[in-house]
């Protein structure tokens, strides 16, 4: 089997804007997170981002990829509803798609779930731990119990969403919420990873276990088919009495 | 308790540009889904429809109603995004919506279900039986364990949406085929009952069967709570370090 | 409609042995949930306790109980199979099951979800803050977007349970854990409901917000139909051609 | 990655009380099944019949499966309590476990399930036509939209089973009936998946779409990980205040 295509989509602005960011994540969001997946191995990478004509998603692009990350903030409106489309169509033929912290209000995360993505908030820079509620699912091969991360923005319940195919993770938050943090749904034919993790003012991109979720939803999200959409007009399977 | 406000929206073009169907429902469907609900009591009914200002839809109407019911065909397009919006907004806050047999193609559908919703299809005048997989769900109440109609336009599996939480009917086609006729979701605070049958020159709606679930369907769907979006920014309930 | 017939089943053994718990709780909790569901208005209540005859669950107790709480700790294996049968047989015939605390462990919820239903616990009387994820749901009506109880014993992920149908509840722990404490599941023609709070040595039962969600959860899982299994030889409903 | 270890179990009487039966089979049905997962290549097969000691389920046996696969009928209530305690407990600490036709009334199946599993059943050697409702999922991967068995058993809805977590067959029996035939559900650490084909009168076994099928889903059902359960006490990650 071949490697793996990944296109990792990032709005990229935060970093060329915010001097502190672009230090923190001098190749950008999309670099931090192509590089986890460079030493993971098994991944062809090609990153996008907003400002690029067509967004850095043109057919072509789109159609050659196995799985997309997408992280946008405060940008979402700025994505150009064609594209989305694209994304969308590709994502019901069986490509997989894994939607990043603030991507919870992204145009195509809302399209998919069909709900308004909406979720308490707040940058206390507070402790997070994640607990891992599926030791079996592919997505938390290797990992513990839980793991946690020092400093991160707060995302709390009630998060409005479909009730998820299976639930991975749940976040305890030291100012005391809690989250649906991991969660998988099956659109189409293909396979849909909300991961909450990744804030632009903290170094979550560059954590070893963020790394290791990442690569391992990559692998479980590549298609197991891609087939287009159709609504056929079918001759009977069975002989029909005539109806006049 | 007071009655469920019904607003049933009709595309009712079938009904005004071809005589046959115009005289199997002079009313128009919605007509005739409006009088087995007005028999089944406890409901107040509204009706609404694709070329009244609006769609019919106007804020106050939506505002107003508890439980949808949409059947639509040839002129999804017709519907303006902005209509589509405001039902989709007021599902998400707790009113039901029954989407019929071609509805499944309507733009409120797929805008919830974040799928094609495609499928398989034959006019045929075939035989459909629906099995009832939930004899205790509230919407098969007093219904045996399966029911039968004639002359039906056929629906065929692979249906393309999410996992329903909860499958009602599965469709038996003499012509070979199966599908999954009565599937909810829950989307946002609201209900979403997906039910197959009602082809415009069949006379599905007035099948007492039919009407039968319906009503149910729209007891079923009633909102329970109406809660509008937000997205807040919370204080902590618990006692924060200083991060500097 | 009249009355919701609600058996309360209590182990009732810390009770009697402990002196401090039997301050707690002088008519045993059974008697304090009682209470709170008689406050509620529209239940016929009954109790039972492991040292009556039968446990307290005569066939004729259990065939007129349309909702059954549970609560069990230290001595499930004293609790006779052939009457965790005769409980079974009635929930899958469409008896709700609403499953307390270290019920959890007991033979009815093992046998009805198949699983270990295990978990990790502490008690160091520590706070609880359940978050309410389904405020439309019936079982959370009346309620906030959380509430807290101030000492508990903590109940921590993973825990050993099919996916819900319905996550309700998610609590948080002051001493870093969360746990899906409210969770519902049909089987059979019944609903169950496992809820999480009501440790021995605390007055959890006395509590409004607890109390609200047992008197919720009773109507909730009041039988919609009764129905027997079977698994009946059925003739054709078609015709099919012989086959030698 | 070595072959995965299945392990076929057969209740094997059929095939030798019964002279016809034992001619179609004549390595028994667990033979058929076996030569399938030959071909197919990736598995070392070990077959398990009821009559041998401890049905061939020996704690050696049951530690070095992968998975297993159930064909019982007509002699459940001989399977001793203790050997499907054994197997109960390799399923959720990891497992994978499928369950053929008649296998819904096992003590396994209904163990694990939670509910009666009952059914409509009828033998009329009719015609069965399993829809796949799932061709992106690795149990259906080279099977095309649908596939015939000319002469089965008829198995009919209500199938009383919890909610699938995946529905991939619905079957459409020639003589008007419908069923869930392919099903999965998560139970502990380990995937179950009910096969509905395989009676003994019929070649079923030596059919190549369900050989397919059945190496799909020995090769999906194959473990993530083995863990055994436990129920700890564990010490508080976040300090907590004294409480007398």
């Amino acid at each position: 089997m071949g490697n793996i295509k990944v296109t990792i989509w990032n709005e990229y602005r935060h970093e060329k804007k915010n001097e502190q960011i672009g230090k923190l994540y001098p190749k950008g969001m999309h670099g931090a997170i192509a590089e986890g997946l460079e030493k993971a191995k098994g991944f062809s990478i090609t990153t996008a981002t907003l400002d690029e004509p067509e967004h850095g998603l043109s057919q072509k692009v789109v159609d050659s990829t196995d799985v997309m990350l997408w992280w946008g903030h405060t940008a979402h409106k700025e994505v150009k509803d064609e594209i989305v489309e694209r994304v969308k169509k590709r994502v019901l033929e069986g490509m997989g798609l894994i939607v990043l912290h603030s991507g919870h209000f992204s145009k195509i995360f809302r399209a998919l779930m069909g709900t308004n993505c909406s979720l308490k908030w707040r940058e206390a820079a507070e402790k997070e731990r994640l607990w891992n509620l599926e030791p079996s699912h592919p997505i938390t091969q290797g990992l513990g119990e839980y793991f946690e991360l020092p400093h991160v923005e707060m995302y709390g319940e009630r998060f409005d969403i479909p009730t998820p195919d299976k639930l991975i993770f749940v976040s305890w938050f030291q100012g005391g919420e809690v989250f649906r943090s991991g969660c998988t749904w099956d659109r189409g034919h293909g396979r849909v990873f909300y991961f909450r993790p990744g804030h632009e003012t903290f170094p979550i991109f560059y954590d070893d276990n963020i790394r290791l979720v990442l690569a391992n939803a990559c692998r479980w999200a590549a298609p197991r088919i891609i087939k287009v959409d159709a609504c056929p007009n079918t001759k009977p399977l069975e002989p029909l009495p005539e109806h006049k």
